[in-house]
């Protein structure tokens, strides 16, 4: 394909990414919100990988995840079950959710559901359990247990009720100005949190429901400041979904690892996975920790680097450079300028005060990592690499350069094939979901 | 005196103001925490003066607060009161209270209980009424006295509960946050009120009361953004009365404003007032409305740039600097440079991440302004000239150099008398209060 054949896709994928309207509407069962997610079933982070394949903190919340939905009694025979075979895996990019690190979904799980207003596409992301012991980082004892089924049982059904009586709440405007205050929304979602507590709380207190209940609630909310990061992950991957199969287009459409693999997919390629072996993130350890403690990189929440924010909008959180060790107030500035250089446009929605306002640089062009050598800059936690251990640091990850020459070489082998007069190939290329 | 006498005296009353730890502790009617708030009497913004002397929107406010509390049955009979001398006004800063724009505090209006865990002093201010049609820019019709009514005997009684059931609230914290989130406290208080919120909505969903009235509470609290000014102006409050008389300092300890007259008090003076004519803001103004129509600068609120925040911190709020129409992002930080020019320290608990962490400029030197010819500058709302009309836009402002020119003198006087063994002028040249 010519390059102004490919920037005329660009634009075109480019233009549905900014035309997103993310909205969450409901919070629901994962089994009432993706067909298809019987008993034994488990939606993790990233591309595809087999029991075998999977690091600790992995192992650790698929286990978790069967005693929690009662497939098992106990850890030990969740692990017979996984080692059986008996259990069944699928990325949760395959249904249109989205998990941060470890990101498992069962059935029982509530989903937030966000839908994007411009297409009618939705997406789904758990509920965040908080800092400490949780799931999300291989954690699967008692109590991330207990926190999940309160997750199920209290809180989902308040939240439910509130967004039902209450209405939608658009989730653009809450990154928009959350970016103005600091956040960026991946290691920092201080602002969003408490903009999203506003809105939820009229809501909430509307509803009759026992005074422990809603205190629990608000407690909960209130005590998280990471709360909305789940909430923009949805966004971001409902915002995404519809940019994801304009032939010839160059621009990512996801970004996801599994602890093993990291995994891209490419809007010209469709749902097709272009993977490579995920790298250590560099970053800075919990007192007590350090690199030797570390899983390799993990999540699903690289989209929303994907979509133009997290360390793509480090300008707009200099806090969180030095959270992730990632220099002083100056570099958040020059990560922000440098993503520029890899991306097709701006996201006028997203203007950042630091840069003078401008949109934070949105849509990456895989033929300009390629070219450029820049690979983008994803702002994440660090997971302890045995399973159960939960966080230990805060950093900056990579994908491999692999996963985007090797999109570029998948993308003009379509190009040849469709010159032959293969036309169609591009469909067979993508994956069976 | 010397000036290395000045500078120690300065040195001591910066220290009591870095020290302040204001912590919000109740909720009660103003008569309650005012000794001698009786019938008939008025507190207002700014310097003493006197009915005739009064702007259009004071003299609005002071009408509409004798139907509020019933001293009369309506507006015409008010103005009689005031005109035949039988209303009784005083500053409310003779109180330890403050007030944004006209300022009024009359005996039944609920107040905010700051106390500086420092030192031990409470400073009040009242509940902030929203935008719109409200008192403090001198509207007086039944839909604000139907409003003050409700803050009145609906929301305070449930913020005095909140409080008294989930403990008091520190507040520096809370504004350290804000101003890494895009507030300076005077012109934007989003991230404050979110955070502030986020404190409070525990503490009332605890509370056993009736559901509309909660819903009225938090739709109320999370409808205003400007909802934690009135906050932050009573912490300024409380922290800066402890430096109200180190002798020989040269340090700033209030700036106010009645529409007439602005009025600073230095510590080295005590609680004397140095006062020149008020100027006019120069500013943005809402749609339908020009410079013709602005009332002449008022308001107790520049406390805050007393205390080091609201113009002071523009670097923190690069949104404002385009909302006062003070020039574009790159301006908010001359803006804080240029205070630092004219203050004696820096806040390092109000840290500025654009300055690289640099605490707030704080503690106005009146020796500094006078040399360097450098005013303090605030960030303030523009009332309408006339009675009832409300806020017609937002600007800068500056207190006249004559306090400052005046007030050098008088500190110089007093040195000379001090002198000559009559140490204790200052206490003779005290305001009465």
């Amino acid at each position: 394909m010519q390059d102004s054949g490919v920037d005329q896709a660009n634009r075109e994928s480019l233009k549905r990414v900014l035309a997103a309207n993310p909205v969450l509407i409901d919070v629901v069962p994962a089994c009432e919100a993706i067909p298809g997610l019987e008993p034994r079933v488990v939606l993790h982070a990233g591309p595809p990988l087999d029991w075998q394949a999977m690091c600790g903190p992995l192992q650790g919340a698929v286990l978790g995840a069967c005693v929690y939905e009662g497939w098992t009694k106990n850890r030990r025979e969740a692990r017979r079950l996984a080692e059986a075979g008996r259990l069944t895996f699928h990325p949760n990019h395959h249904f249109g959710a989205v998990g941060p690190m470890t990101g498992i979904i069962t059935r029982s799980m509530p989903v937030f559901v966000v839908e994007n207003g411009a297409f009618g596409n939705r997406a789904y992301c758990t509920i965040n359990e908080g800092l400490g012991n949780v799931m999300r980082f291989g954690a699967n004892d008692r109590s991330v247990i207990a926190r999940l089924k309160w997750l199920e049982s209290g809180f989902a059904p308040l939240l439910q009720g509130a967004l039902r009586a209450g209405g939608p709440i658009p989730l653009s405007p809450l990154v928009a100005r959350a970016l103005a205050m600091g956040d960026e929304m991946h290691q920092r979602n201080v602002a969003a949190t408490a903009l999203f507590a506003r809105e939820i709380f009229p809501r909430l207190a509307g509803l009759s429901v026992r005074r422990s209940a809603r205190v629990r609630a608000v407690e909960f909310l209130t005590g998280n400041d990471q709360f909305f990061l789940n909430l923009a992950m949805a966004a971001a991957k409902a915002g995404l979904d519809p940019a994801g199969d304009v032939a010839g287009s160059t621009l990512v459409t996801c970004m996801s690892r599994n602890g093993s693999d990291f995994g891209i997919r490419v809007s010209g390629l469709g749902k097709r996975w272009v993977t490579a072996p995920v790298e250590m993130p560099r970053g800075l350890y919990f007192p007590g920790f350090g690199p030797v403690d570390a899983n390799p990189d993990i999540g699903d929440s690289a989209i929303l680097e994907t979509w133009g924010i997290g360390g793509f909008a480090m300008a707009a959180a200099p806090a969180v450079v030095g959270f992730v060790g990632a220099g002083e107030v100056t570099d958040a500035l020059r990560y922000t300028r440098e993503m520029g250089e890899i991306t097709i446009g701006r996201n006028p929605a997203f203007p950042l005060p630091a840069l003078d306002f401008a949109g934070t640089p949105t849509g990456i062009d895989v033929r300009k990592v390629v070219k450029s050598g820049i690979r983008p800059v994803i702002n994440t936690g660090i997971a302890h690499r045995s399973a159960g251990r939960g966080q230990v640091g805060a950093g900056i990850a990579h994908p491999p350069m692999a996963c985007f020459t090797r999109a570029l070489e998948a993308l003009d082998a379509l190009v040849s094939s469709r010159s032959e007069g293969a036309g169609q190939v591009a469909n067979r290329e993508r994956n069976p979901d």
